[in-house]
């Protein structure tokens, strides 16, 4: 079994980008399961492009893609990708779509092909903080998620993907005000748990992890 | 032109619920516009229900649901409905569903059918904080949205609908810890400034208000 | 029985401050509580000598400094004011004084003479999220409430002083990103509850509202 | 040069506590710095006597006590002690002492005796997020920082005292909702900077560490 994981360059005004760390210190193999990685550019379509010509090179079973939610304390596995880009700040080539649907032609959503609920407790059991979360944002992590699950469908890929967001690295929070972080070590323990999980299992478990709002 | 409003019956540990208060609250008019409130059972199915029953007595042009989002600090005008309900706490009736959709057939999400935008710049501008928020949850008020959309949708009503989640009341939040609140009047009033523009406007402004994660 | 209330001039970012808003706001009298107001300058120094000017002027019993704590999400009556000015940002007269001691000669720290915890238990009673907070900052807010309390003690006057925190108000609330607000009316009547609850009793009631951390 | 750096029990609900765990973890020596550590009851009373017992036993020049502070993300170095009780649960012997002073002849407040802004600064560059922090609380870590620096200043001991409260650890985050969290290693890289700097400095550097409120 194959994994492509997928983590993003650096945005805004942060000079680095977990996701894009924790991506490159994955091992070759987790057990059975080969992983490739890829680091995507932080850019309105040209993540997707790029995630499409991984694809096709890869020809995973599974598809993690990881980037950072700033702010977040917890590995948050995404439930749903919506069909919207509205960019709150310029993307790496300067683009700032506002209201503008991923796919002209796509579902109002995705949701995730992973065991997230079962993936969310096993990090928990791990001691990792994790949650189940109800939006990816309206950024390029929303775009890549829609555009990663919009290629498995409408190719009919069998693949099972997702997303994941993690916080920001210690050393970021340093240079803010109360941000919440995570260290390196735990983001990648965190990813190859969701990993494990997803090979292990195709169906989720029945665990309240919604919000009340 | 005629509204339908909607608010909450209080759930959970909370003995009041903002919505209800709000809504009931509304005047009959605003300017050209005909208001009709419904409070809804904060029930699985049930809200729904009772939604389709107000929907067929009163024929509105424009619908809004009003929900509680407690923990929010600002008004909140959702975009996107999405299939799935996933309780974390029991509903009025007890029941608690988790993860099953609540519209075997239907899309996985719906986005809003209001001028979000329009109106938050306008609660903005009388002073109110707010937001355009991309998760409704996966609580009966995610629900009953998602229901409403679905309605208006495989019915071919000509019905604009939306979401909007407001705070705790003040007086909730003196029971909590550092909770935010936000005082009845300018609920009351930023659901007023939503019915304005959205009766005032069909489309949206294309302003920066997405989220990074 | 006199009561001298005090606001702050706008700083920093903000173009208003709620503190000042709120005490000009006040009526002359509550009860049998006669009331005067001043609005400070949020300027080191200059603050505590027009509170001095006023403390001669008004000759009060009871003094009540009144200070924006933007991010807050309560109204919070300061327990303690510490010996040391340490400005994270310039004052209104560009002065950014790093650990100075506001008086050379005076304690570490002075305790609040009003009784904190009945007026936060009759806050709460009236609807309006009050805590106990255990620090003043380090900016003029602190700075104002050490020199209350330190020409009370160095002069023996009658005065029991303290100190109220207020939340954004939320049209300032409305330009910033998810931070808590409250209206005016409510900021200007848990003013008036404190003068109350101060002028009905000089000691407090024993409850628990201290913090772990 | 010797220090004594001291964690305390786990208390409330808590099963660990990171300061227990951090202090145990660290070597016994840092360069020419030897280090004794102790563990604390979380117990008013006890906790200093067990302190005071250990300061005549190790003699040391630094005494860095270090406690948990739950929901906090960054690692806090204390300004300031305050001559105060106030429990807002029990401790783990049950008591819980409600605005009574922790020295009936003390001041109301000591400030730390350590660098703090220097080794905030220094943490920060080893990419440690790290805040000077002007509560400390009114449960027994306040109440053992107070005592720590009562028994230095009244006995006129040569040592420099301070407090550094942590973040929970990811493992005690993962139980909660939304919580921050700092990995071990890093809490115990912290109080490494911390003692360092100690060691290496007495005077402080003048940034603006400050808080407006």
């Amino acid at each position: 079994m194959k994994a492509l994981v997928t983590g993003f360059e650096p945005f805004g005004a942060d000079a680095v980008n977990p996701s894009r760390k924790a991506v490159l210190r994955l091992p070759a193999r987790l057990g059975d399961l080969a992983i490739e990685t890829r680091v995507l550019p932080t850019v309105f379509g040209r993540a997707i492009a790029a995630l499409d010509d991984a694809l096709v090179t890869v020809w995973p079973d599974i598809v993690l893609c990881v980037g950072l939610a700033g702010g977040r304390a917890e590995l948050s596995l995404e439930r749903v990708a919506i069909n919207v880009d509205d960019a709150r700040i310029p993307d790496n080539d300067g683009q700032q779509p506002i209201d503008r649907p991923i796919a002209a032609d796509g579902p109002a959503a995705y949701f995730t092909g992973l065991p997230v609920k079962a993936a969310v407790a096993a990090m928990r059991e791990a001691g990792l903080p994790a949650i189940v979360s109800n939006t990816a944002g309206t950024f390029v992590c929303n775009h890549v998620f829609y555009g990663l699950m919009h290629l498995v469908v409408t190719r009919h890929l069998p693949v099972r993907g997702g997303f994941l967001h993690v916080p920001y690295l210690p050393s970021q929070a340093a240079c803010l005000s109360g941000a919440p972080s995570m260290a390196l070590d735990q983001i990648v323990q965190g990813i190859e748990i969701v990993l494990r999980v997803a090979a292990a299992r195709t169906d989720d478990i029945a665990t309240p992890e919604g919000m009340i709002s």
